[in-house]
């Protein structure tokens, strides 16, 4: 099943799965006084996976989050707060995110997970946040478009969406449809490794823990994993995955069950859809890159050039001015410290062949120029005979980038 | 001996070596009509060690450098132009450099290197080129500033120092003094590993093969490996060192030879201030941060985690906008792939501490903004109780340094 297949459900979101409700409120945390406390809760426990950052230096509702998902894996209400990351808050961080797990317990009904996104360095104002909690699970909606906005930072727009996919008949269980829907955060340090970024998916399709595991590492690697706004990976990524349990006598969906690869194809393209939201909403982005790289010795190489080409500077800056010096392509590829058969590097930039056969091409440069211009530019590069192929999006790197980051926390 | 003591000799640069002259013309590459090609020649063949970009598509005299010093390691004389990198240039940039270095020795004497910068993937305009080689080999003087001017790029100034330093008496030789000079080329793309960056040092002290790289080595750790501008390596990159060699019954200077410790530190302070120099013209800078890192558990660990930070556009941004974001620095740190020992995690911004023992600490937050916004930012790193120590310096990222990128080939 391909993703056309899948129907998008108009407007869709995390609350478009059956048995979720929503709310959110103004803690006070967030200077601007806007929305920066949401709760995400289901009717019933939900079967959980997650991935985490990998930064050295995880924030305090990670390590926590992480603890308790070894512990159990089954959640039923999520916290997020935005304006404060609670990351590299030393203890007091710990007992704040502890306090906040308490708090959405009681009131919204557990197991619960927090999530926190922000400025970093800063002790969490905990009563407003405890507050916010106290507030908003008051009011608990199935419709609650506000909640999609409090989880934002610098994001100029929500993200979410959401697919109805029909999963074929399985042993006793019939054919049925399912929902798969999602909502995320982020536009600064996006990258690979999840650099502050959140987002929480559920389905209403029930999944067993091997199975959720394997869906969401599948989905993250073909989504989040490819984009990268300015290579930083941040103290509090989260990506989670929820499913329902199964009900009564129900079949939850294991390897090598047939509904798998249509829960996986839909999983995989809210996934995708919620990163390429990302990216678009990149900090100061006016321009898109998509990169492939193929024909390296294997994947891990292939993402290595791809990240090196993705994270350069010369290359985001020559996006940002619409200037095709693909030269800054070819040496960032070169930099990654993965060897490259130069007698098999190729390049093509929408379409145009620029470098190849072990020198650069003839081409119509006013038409390259234009073609750079683009809202989305595709960079294919060709690096030897191996079958290492990596996708990559980045954003450019505009002086709009530099006003948003050198201002932030003043 | 220390760098205090060594003479720094006003406005000196490599013409301050004895037996060395230089010429510059303006051949036409540059589309500016500035000075764009440089001869540098010695009055007898020298020593000749050099460094070598590490980057996977060396340019075509980067290759052929390589190639020449490995048969032969004398250099006479060395030209380089500005304005086109005869980078991915293919197999006719290989004839093209070829025949810079032919003509070379053909009007000033070999053995020849050539260098060159300036955009890559453009064909080099070699008859211009070799024009401009007959025209400057007319004009060779002991004293051609322009020189100096005819190998830069975006850099605003030129970049030049010499030093006097006064060597021991050595068996049969006696205590005499040494000159050691030295010129370079480089602003953007500025790394360890020398992105698209060019030195030449030269020093009338008589030198043995094997000593010579020592005192390269050494000299290009500290200095041109310390610093970064954007994170990217380019296809040029060389440094150069040059001892004149030794005449008659003169003992050269080996390992072991009382005259090294002077001569290194002449030769590093020389090389430290030429890469202070490119640090302080940066592209687009406005502020520089001087990060030290130490406790690693090794030299490789404390170097990761020091570029980790120097290259964080989110550090390099807060920089920029003189916001004390301090957290960015810790993300950044704890982004390496290094494991950091959070209970040693101390931070000091220009001797403020800002985080330690387990968390943020309390301090003056107007006073250290204002010890952020001073034109050098000095920050140091504790990550632990290893021996290992890094020191690395970089520029902001301004919304002039994305400028200047995104309009460079248009």
């Amino acid at each position: 099943m391909s993703a056309d297949e899948l129907e998008w459900i108009e407007d869709g979101g995390l609350l478009s799965v059956p048995g979720w409700r929503a709310a959110a409120t103004r803690s006070g945390v967030k200077p601007s006084g806007g929305y920066d406390l949401a709760l995400f809760v289901a009717d019933a426990p939900c079967r959980a996976a997650a991935v985490w950052t990998r930064n050295a230096l995880a924030a305090a509702p990670v390590v926590l989050g992480r603890e308790r998902l070894r512990r159990s894996r089954t959640v039923r209400s999520v916290a997020i707060n935005a304006g404060n990351a609670n990351a590299l808050t030393g203890p007091r961080g710990f007992e704040d995110a502890q306090r906040m797990v308490e708090r959405t317990e009681l009131r919204c009904g557990g197991p619960a997970l927090v999530l926190s996104t922000g400025i970093i360095g800063v002790p969490l104002p905990i009563d407003k946040v405890l507050d916010g909690i106290d507030t908003a699970s008051e009011r608990l909606s199935a419709a609650c478009p506000e909640a999609y906005d409090a989880i934002l930072t610098t994001d100029t727009c929500p993200k979410t969406t959401a697919v109805e996919v029909e999963l074929p008949a399985a042993g006793a269980a019939p054919a049925h449809r399912a929902t798969v829907g999602g909502v995320a955060k982020g536009s600064g340090m996006i990258h690979p490794n999840m650099a502050t970024m959140l987002a929480v998916v559920a389905t209403d399709a029930p999944v067993e823990s091997t199975a959720l595991d394997a869906l969401l590492r599948d989905a993250v690697d073909a989504s989040f994993h490819e984009i990268t706004v300015d290579g930083d990976t941040s103290t509090n990524d989260a990506v989670l995955l929820l499913a329902r349990e199964p009900r009564g006598q129900e079949t939850p969906i294991g390897p090598g069950d047939p509904r798998l690869p249509a829960l996986q194809a839909a999983i995989t393209a809210v996934m995708e859809r919620l990163a390429r939201t990302i990216i678009e909403d990149g900090e100061g982005r006016t321009r898109t890159m998509e990169l492939v790289v193929e024909g390296a010795d294997g994947t891990t190489q292939a993402r290595e050039i791809a990240r090196s080409v993705a994270t350069s500077s010369l290359v985001k800056t020559a996006l940002a001015g619409g200037d095709p010096n693909w030269g800054r392509i070819l040496a960032a590829a070169a930099n990654a410290g993965v060897e490259i058969d130069g007698s098999e590097l190729a390049l093509d930039i929408q379409g145009v062949r620029v470098f190849g056969a072990h020198g650069p091409n003839e081409y119509d440069a006013r038409a390259l120029a234009q073609a750079f211009a683009a809202p989305v530019v595709a960079v294919h590069l060709v690096v030897g005979r191996g079958a290492g192929r990596a996708r990559m999006w980045t954003t450019d790197l505009s002086s709009d980038y530099v006003r948003i980051n050198s201002e932030y926390s003043t």
